[in-house]
Formats: C-alpha cells, sequence, structure tokens
C-alpha cells in the first residue's frame, strides 16, 4: 500500500505525477528527450536507451520500472524480452554492440558510485566509438533512473505483477513516448 | 579534469547544463518546484528544502552539490553555515523541528534503499505534522538529488574549492532559484 494518498487505479510512477502534476511535468519532459527524442545529435538509438534504464533500474532492483522500460526496449526495432533479460543479467554476454556494452560499465558505475568513473573506463566507450553526447546521456540517464527507481519505491507506489499490462505499457511508451497524456 | 569536453569556466552541474540545454531545461525547472517555490500547497519553507539538498548530498560526498545547496539554506531565513554542518553531521542533534528531522529520517532512507522506507517511519512524519505533500516532496528532494549528484560526480566535472563563490551562489540560489541564466 503506497505510504501517502496515491490514486489507486494507477500503477507505479503514474500515481506519483497524479499526485504531483507540478513536478510530474519536467520529469516526464527529461524521460522524453533521455529515452524518445534524442533528436539529430545523439546517434544512441531509443532501444539503447531503454536498455541503459531497463539495466540500471534492474540494478535498483526497482520492478516497476525494469519492467516498464525493458518492455519499451523490447517493443523497438531490434529489442525482444530476451536481449532485455540477457542485458539485466549480464551485459558482457548479450548480443549487443561493444560500444553498448562499454557504455552500460558506465551506467553500471554511476548507479553505484559515480566517483568511481575512471578515465579508464571513458577511454574504452571513446575506443569503441562513443561520443561526447553519448557518454553524456549515459551518465544521465544512469543518474536519472536512480531518481525515478527511488521516487517509485520511495513512496511504496502499487506495482503490479501484470506481464500482459506492461508489454501494452511497453508498446505505448516506445511508440508515443513520455509526454504527458493528453 | 572532466571525462567529456565540458566548457571549462563553469563549475558542477553548470557545465553539464550548458553541454546539454535540452536536458537542463527540465533538471533546472525540477529543481525549481522542488527548492524554491513550493507554491501555495507546500508548506515547506525553502530552507528546509535546502536543507534536505544539502543532507542527501553529503551522503552521496558530492562536494558540489552540498557545498551550494548548504550555502542555499544557510542563505534563506532561519539559516546558517553551522545549522548546515550540524544537519549534515548529525541530523538528530540539530537545531530543527521534530517535523523536519522525522522527514530526513525519510529522505536518508531514500537516498539508501528506498524499499526500506516503512509505514514506522512515514507515521513517525505524520505525528510530527508532516503532511502527504510534505513526505511526497521530501521524497523526491531525495531521489531527484540521487540524480543531480550522480550527474555531477560521474562526469567528474570541476568542483573548485572555493568558499566565497559558494557563498554566492547560495545568496544567487536562494534569492532567484533555479530558472536559466537570462
Amino acid at each position: 500500500m503506497p505510504h501517502i494518498d496515491l490514486p489507486a487505479e494507477i500503477p507505479g510512477i503514474g500515481s506519483a505525477f497524479a499526485f504531483r502534476p507540478e513536478t510530474a511535468k519536467p520529469m516526464r519532459e527529461l524521460a522524453n528527450i533521455l529515452l524518445f527524442q534524442p533528436g539529430d545529435h545523439a546517434s544512441l538509438p531509443s532501444r539503447d536507451r531503454e536498455l541503459i534504464a531497463a539495466f540500471v533500474s534492474s540494478r535498483n532492483t526497482c520492478f516497476f520500472c525494469q519492467t516498464s522500460h525493458g518492455a519499451a526496449a523490447a517493443a523497438h526495432t531490434g529489442g525482444s524480452p530476451e536481449l532485455v533479460a540477457s542485458v539485466c543479467t549480464d551485459p558482457s554476454t548479450a548480443e549487443i554492440s561493444n560500444k553498448l556494452k562499454a557504455l552500460l560499465v558506465i551506467a553500471a558505475h554511476v548507479q553505484g558510485d559515480a566517483k568511481s568513473v575512471t578515465p579508464a573506463i571513458i577511454e574504452q566507450a571513446r575506443a569503441e566509438g562513443a561520443t561526447d553526447l553519448e557518454i553524456h546521456d549515459t551518465v544521465l540517464i544512469a543518474a536519472a533512473f536512480c531518481m525515478y527507481n527511488r521516487y517509485v519505491d520511495g513512496l511504496a507506489t502499487w506495482q503490479p505483477r501484470n506481464e500482459a499490462m506492461y508489454a501494452t505499457m511497453g508498446k505505448r511508451l516506445a511508440t508515443t513516448g513520455y509526454a504527458a497524456p493528453a
């Protein structure tokens, strides 16, 4: 049961967004930029961004975020539930590019103690072709999910165990992004 | 030295904001709502919100955020560098209300494992007069600083050791908030 009076019928972060629309607006906007509409300057596709989000959420053991962003990653071109599971289990053996593997090493360090990101870890990503913007966005996606995950779990939001619901949500997020519902 | 090519003359999070203005906008807006203009529905004064931000940043050992938000807390009515230091060292013995002490217990749990926030911890804050909105904002400030701190440290931003600079910054933040510079 949620720690505060959140709308009972809305799962996960949506219930907290409904409780406080003022803070929901920039939080949705940030997710939309980082995960859905990276724009011309960014080369990481949304599938890879969602994989970083699902991976960090799994490290933070946030069921709602891991499952919803995993479903979004699976719904994007080149995604699948099996790929998401393998990335969350062990990125080093997953069927992803060496660049994404190197970026996930950065994300793992940011999720723990961000000061443990060393120049050598950054150089490894660069050697695999990562740009400054991709490194920036990886650090910020990992940092942002340390916020979203804590928000969802710190309020004890309702996180139903309903596979079909998350699959539907993932398709919606992969298609329409994170802008507020009309 | 920063891990990516950030503007050399801007300290801390400002350099990352300059590098990626698209994500800076919602991040500034979120800080402004949570710390500076809580609005009619919120009763926690900015000094207390900045104390929560400085406290969480000290737990995450983020020098830039701890020092700048500590300076902002000190610059608000009822704030002082001594009060900030005592809150960051041990909130239970600081000269603050029992309500704020109870909210800082929530913040400490969110900063660690957010799932460790128990109904008993929430009830303690309620017994001291905390509202649902104050509990919500405490959880979100603590969660958000787990993002800002990791962003600042994960990019290895420049964090000068310059007391006067932070005092000036704190006064500016306490006066004009977090909207983008004109």
